[in-house]
């Protein structure tokens, strides 16, 4: 990157780590990672994580645009939440505090809805990012996470949306429990899932009795931990899509995401009759970032 | 205890404790108990961990009858599983190898079941306390605990049982998770439980989205840490009722235990219609122990 000095700054800051890009306009020009995650920080060690990361690339004065657990509560500074409907398109920026001469901070904010009460900090970014890409674009967008996002987008608004804490649930239960005797943490089975999948989807009140059978059935029956960890997983969403279906029913829906988890998720909308489109997440967030970037040019 | 010789000498050997009891008939003369559990314990240490256990009652020879994961296939030796359905009085026990002359050790079998897939230990000695208690009930048995079991036992014979892991789920979720911030380990509110109860019982299928509302409400609205526990109690009972429906609708429902859990199991059957009696856990294992002493005296 020698020699070109950037226009900005993007940075992904999450809980357990953060990224940034020295940018030339909506091309990244340089990348850099850290483990410096909002988890780990006190408000003060912010500034010098960002200029520690971001070293080479500016001698200090830069703008910077930020996202994610970088603006929740015990993060840098509370980047007060959009309440929905509120626009796809995040506004509203919340300018954290800086000691070093023009080094310019600002945070996106998160999306928060009141009724039913969630929250999102980081995702709203991806999805922008997401309507960068699709001008236009009217339907549902799934985040498939740890903590799974339904949002229904349309007219460029965030109209509503719905967490699923299934990705931390499944993790937390298949090796914190006994089941961690019975699932493996490799391993898989097609026609296990499509097994959990139904469970989950027709008798999702038996969650806790389908789990204990696993071991049961490694017991009796010499049940194999990938088969376990298939029939587990299906079973957790099957769950959710049961429970999310008033976003996916007769919408168009888009699985933002790539590999593993994102491919289950089509799978099993496919087997309710409902194809997806999958959207590889990679450049996302940056093009959500990039996004925000320009509209703030064209408001400034 | 001194000056009597036990008649025998009862054990409830679990995972991760183990008490004993010397016996005069059906009448205990004294206690002891260690934190010797079969989790911590090679097959051959559990012979020492016995007579250190009961040192003082015997010099050595005694007849034992022992309960629990003691005859797990990781225990001191394999109790081989009853299949449903079978009698509610255990028999067919198992002899531990021993090498103190005079000691008798004999394992009570667990209950299993091939499908649905389930497995129970120990709890088929509290139904044998329960039926020593009670002659000639029949009905539905509910034993809450980590595990909580459902047994249908008629005619002497249980039928058929279901296990649900609702109470590890519960412990698992609220503090291994991001619940951890927003669920506290004490308080409670009993219209929260009501609520959640609801929940779990007509929208099981939302749970993974309940329980993260519970934190988007706790940042938003405020949301305490008592109100949240009662509330995901409540979600993931309201489910394991849903799920145990063929278990308790028009049955006579007995629910065995003491204090808290054994409560809400009461109050959230007669929310649904279904009275219950609740029945004192303590000393019920022992019952069953002593029930199986008495049959045993009376074949041989």
């Amino acid at each position: 990157m020698t020699g070109t000095r950037p226009d900005w700054i993007a940075v992904d800051w999450g809980t357990s780590n953060v990224r940034a890009w020295a940018m030339d306009g909506d091309r990244p020009l340089a990348e850099a990672s850290s483990d410096k995650g909002m988890g780990k920080l006190a408000p003060e060690d912010f500034e010098p994580a960002l200029l520690d990361l971001t070293r080479g690339w500016t001698d200090g004065p830069a703008k910077v645009i930020a996202c994610g657990m970088v603006g929740a509560r015990q993060g840098w500074v509370e980047a007060p939440y959009a309440m929905t409907p509120c626009p796809a398109r995040p506004e509203g920026l919340t300018r954290a505090p800086t000691t070093t001469p023009g080094l310019d901070v600002r945070i996106i904010p998160g999306v928060a809805q009141s009724d039913p009460a969630d929250v999102m900090r980081g995702e709203e970014t991806q999805i922008a990012g997401f309507l960068a890409r699709n001008p236009g674009w009217d339907g549902v967008i799934c985040l498939p996470g740890t903590h799974t996002k339904w949002v229904h987008v349309s007219a460029a608004e965030i109209v509503s949306f719905q967490t699923f804490m299934t990705g931390e649930v499944f993790a937390t239960l298949t090796t914190q429990t006994v089941l961690r005797h019975t699932v493996g943490t490799e391993g898989w089975d097609d026609a296990a899932f499509d097994v959990g999948l139904d469970q989950g989807m027709f008798r999702p009140e038996r969650m806790a009795a389908r789990l204990f059978s696993l071991r049961a059935e490694h017991l009796l029956h010499g049940l194999g931990p990938g088969a376990a960890r298939a029939r587990a997983s299906g079973l957790l969403l099957g769950m959710e899509l049961a429970g999310a279906r008033p976003y996916w029913l007769g919408r168009e829906v888009a699985v933002i995401g790539a590999g593993k988890v994102a491919g289950l998720y089509a799978r099993a909308l496919a087997a309710q009759g409902t194809p997806c489109r999958v959207e590889d997440g990679a450049g996302i967030t940056l093009a959500g970032l990039s996004a925000v970037y320009d509209r703030m040019k064209e408001t400034t």
